[in-house]
């Protein structure tokens, strides 16, 4: 089965929770947006979006083809995914707890953009700037803390074991969670400092993901678009004081 | 099966969505949180979600148990009760569908609590006002109008047709569109008088399903709370210019 992925082609933003299991599986895709030619590319993906022809349409991105089925949203995407590309166990009950916390993987990165676009996405973030620092304090402060300190929890008391998230081998979970980190530590790398020694298990698995064959060879690949200012990871350092 | 439902106990909040499905399918549950006796009342909730106990421990409410399974994230809970109680069709596609618009809906609930939350929850209203006004201005004028636009396409294109939002008929996404139109319609009435003639599809679906005979005699019960200003939907007048 050849997946189709349709997200933004210049961020990483949610599509990259979704890149993250294509490439540790070794699945063949196609980043769409992202390739040119006939039936390719951004105009592609928002003709396919935006277009009559689509039963259930999609609201935004990310998307996923995959034969005649179409899914969207980065969760339900996962959800999907997982027991295809051998990223979670096979139980249908401990798919619905991975599928939790990947939901609840989605309120923190809700959390994260809000604090660069706590008013609204239209605006840029210069215009929203004096409430972004307000909102990104209580983030730094209160949510991002507990949010984490759940994951860790959930993590510590996996009675699988071996330090993955769900289960005794890795998942889409984990991959999930090394992004999390890796972009809390591109986006907040002082909030990151002072949480690091309470999230020992978080930074372990971090570092464990980042060191799979698949994962390192994509990382150094051109296919790892860098975190930027567009995106949902952004470093500014007023949010991160 | 008996099912436990788990959530504050003075608000519809995002647990409405739970019970608005159990009450329709007329399953057998308790509001453990509502309940007084022994291992009931938002004591037992609190010190279940937060004891050492769980190996699948919920981040926050509303949580359902059923037998041994504990499931938390409201749309989770949705999709695991949708085939359960004969409200989503037998099709695993199909139930993917669902289950990404009830996500689509959970988006829009996160947009309607952070118009009067938009800095953080850990704060009262009145401390977040300025910023609230502001973002209510994007939400009214550019937010709602947009995600309930996309909510009228998918009713309008659903192929099953008959006026539900998935398959031929009522399923657990019409009780929460139902919740949404309630909801914005408490909270903002001013733009809901104004956006009501774009979705005549979806104001046509809340009549029915609040005529369905459950539904009906739920929400002329005692059961059903009250809309205040300690939930999701609150009526801040100033909100909705």
């Amino acid at each position: 089965m050849r997946y189709e992925l349709f997200y933004w082609p210049s961020i990483q933003g949610r599509g990259e929770f979704v890149r993250l299991a294509l490439e540790e599986a070794g699945a063949d895709y196609v980043d769409v947006a992202r390739v040119r030619g006939h039936g390719l590319g951004v105009d592609a993906m928002l003709r396919l979006m935006n277009g009559a022809g689509l039963a259930r349409p999609p609201f935004a991105p990310p998307f996923l083809r995959a034969g005649r089925q179409i899914i969207a949203q980065t969760a339900n995407i996962l959800h999907f995914l997982g027991p295809r590309l051998g990223l979670v166990p096979d139980s249908a009950a401990v798919q619905l707890w991975a599928h939790q916390l990947q939901l609840t993987v989605e309120d923190l990165v809700v959390d994260v953009h809000d604090t660069h676009h706590p008013i609204a996405m239209s605006l840029y973030y210069e215009e929203q700037k004096t409430e972004a620092v307000r909102r990104a304090g209580f983030f730094t402060g209160e949510r991002a803390p507990e949010l984490l300190g759940y994951f860790e929890k959930v993590l510590q008391c996996n009675p699988g074991g071996r330090g993955y998230m769900v289960g005794r081998t890795l998942g889409y979970v984990d991959l999930s969670m090394f992004q999390i980190v890796e972009g809390l530590g591109y986006a907040f790398p002082n909030m990151m400092a002072r949480l690091a020694p309470e999230i020992p298990g978080l930074m372990g698995l971090h570092a464990r993901v980042a060191q799979r064959p698949n994962v390192a060879a994509y990382l150094a690949s051109k296919r790892r678009l860098p975190f930027n200012e567009d995106g949902i990871f952004r470093h500014y350092p007023e949010l991160d004081q």
